[in-house]
């Protein structure tokens, strides 16, 4: 039997999701392209928009990290500028896209367990006319941090720039639309909270702002406009697409619907994510992101001072009890993760818990809220 | 039933290969770290050598063009020119990966159904010194036709240049190795003759080339030597990687060794090509390429001058029938494509036949040949 895995994805799915891929469609058969045609079409309306409504739904091969880039090397040219909002490594990830790709950039920093300083934010922006976008991370998983998209969304329109959302691991659990947001495009991939497998990515994005990418790519496979054109056009992607993966997340949407979409899927993930919290008090590990500001997705815990414990150590002691956790770091200090996304349950929490108390009384770790 | 894929890939893969993506494994689990680690190290055995031999086997999220443009714009800099051997759409679009990316390009052209000339190759890189990598597609998969590897190899070693194979839609079924072909890199994909799902693709390259493509990457994603440093490290990804592709990929590998190797495969497919073209004759139907250039893996029909004849009822018709073939176009030549490539028997190619033959006489479609 393998671990359930408590990290931040890829992650646990349900067994119909996995055997939505014993099938092999042709990538431009209609059976495929049907199903691609749906998918894009229930992307948009999670993020509570449609075509209709001038959004567009693009899918991008590889990672949630080649959708980031896809967005801003196709739709930021060098003679703007990208503000990052940055309170951890997926936001510095964004920094160091567009430094490749010769897009000025500015940074709004703050430590990984606190929320951006909207004030500095609204000021930043009108001190600086040569900021054209600014791009936040919505749950940061370097600390399972949720930043207030829909706050900064309102300063950004005030300000009249555009607004990027990387929703990479919150997107289907965490409430983010167009409207309620503001935003010009939201990225998320597959094996997130979605419950896919890994394999693609996509870019949610106004038809404004789609419609600026053209011929603004800095790359053939990560042209986000080029992409959507192909997808547009007879529904086909431009190169192979992960046909099965595809196949699977279709399964998986179907399986959100059944749940009760985001508002019962956040539920789940809440009331797991606080099982999982309060019962690590209980056993004396320290969740380091103050509660108002913690996700529903992921934990991070201070590590036990003893000299007793390594994450090595306790990982695989978890392990064996079924239970996969998360390395993590905090600027200076000694973390791990603990992820409440994916196919579990409230008895998966109860497991883990249990695991967790027996491995700390097997190797003899003092915890120091004890 | 879903109908056999007699397409160029995706193509249809064994029950086993799908079953092996009925798990999910954490991408930083030892278990799938290990998997990974079997892959990279079977592929370059594929390719006749291994790290100790001075290659390098790098994953690449994505479908083969990703793989394809992770390598020229991570391996070619800008005071360099690739010449590009181009008979076919997977020649002009490398030439168009190289234009993206600012890199002097040269190109070798002739038509698709022929191969190149190599006193002319020869002639072309003795006077122009400025070029300094030359690419060519083992397989192009536009006709069907085999391109010499080994021959050009052999030009391309004596002139003392960087020699890049794309063997997408050949490897694992052609022979083509380091030692016989002297190339610095081949790139090929997992949904191809290793009979894998599509997700990834991979370049196998000589630590020489490798070690000159750091620093030299123009982007995050496709930044070879990166990825390279990533996985050589501690066997993990840098971003996210197909975790269910990859350990079906694995399995693929398994069963190729177990077909026999290389030479089996390449029988079984040799065999499948040599009774579809010989059987689609009978039927009146004209191969392009002519069969001393003809690959295993694809072959081009002429398509019929019938007026009954269209594409879109002819796959139809044989789709219905258990089998999807494939479209095509050649220069000025409407064609049409049946892949012999995959989880295929000769009962297959019969049933193919049958169909074929079935639908001709339903439809009515004269045929030029009979």
């Amino acid at each position: 039997m393998e671990p359930k895995l408590f990290t931040p994805g890829p992650l646990t799915t349900s067994r119909s999701v996995k055997e939505a891929m014993l099938v092999d469609l042709g990538s431009r058969e209609p059976e495929f392209t049907d199903v691609v045609a749906v998918v894009r079409d229930e992307l948009l309306a999670l993020a509570g928009s449609s075509t209709r409504d001038g959004h567009e739904a693009v899918i991008v091969q590889g990672s949630g990290t080649f959708a980031i880039e896809a967005l801003l090397s196709s739709a930021i040219p060098s003679s703007g500028r990208l503000l990052v909002i940055e309170n951890g490594v997926y936001g510095a990830r964004m920094l160091r896209i567009a430094e490749i790709h010769g897009i000025p950039t500015a940074s709004l920093r703050c430590p990984s367990t606190r929320t951006p300083d909207l004030a500095a934010l609204e000021r930043l922006l009108a001190e600086d006319d040569s900021i054209t976008h600014v791009a936040v991370v919505h749950c940061e998983t370097t600390s399972g941090i949720l930043n207030p998209v829909d706050e900064i969304g309102e300063i950004v329109a005030a300000a009249g720039r555009r607004y990027l959302i990387d929703a990479m691991s919150s997107f289907g659990a965490v409430p983010l639309t167009f409207p309620s947001s503001g935003a010009a495009a939201i990225v998320s991939s597959s094996n997130k909270c979605i419950q896919g497998v890994p394999g693609f990515a996509f870019v949610l994005l106004t038809r404004e702002l789609l419609d600026e990418c053209e011929g603004r790519a800095r790359t053939l496979t990560l042209d986000l406009h080029a992409q959507w054109k192909g997808l547009a056009a007879n529904g086909q992607f431009r190169f192979t697409p992960p046909t099965h993966v595809l196949l699977a997340f279709a399964r998986a949407l179907e399986e959100l619907a059944a749940e009760g979409g985001v508002s019962a899927r956040n539920a789940r993930y809440s009331a797991l994510q606080a099982r999982i919290a309060t019962g690590m008090k209980e056993l004396g590990f320290e969740a380091i992101v103050p509660t108002e500001h913690q996700s529903p997705i992921l934990t991070t815990f201070r590590e036990p001072e003893s000299e007793r414990y390594s994450f090595e150590l306790f990982h695989a002691a978890l392990k064996t009890r079924g239970c996969a956790i998360y390395p993590g770091k905090l600027e200076d200090t000694r973390a791990f993760r603990i992820g409440s996304v994916g196919d579990l349950t409230q008895e998966d929490a109860e497991t883990l818990l249990r695991a967790v108390a027996q491995v700390c009384a097997e190797l003899g770790i003092d915890r120091p809220q004890r």
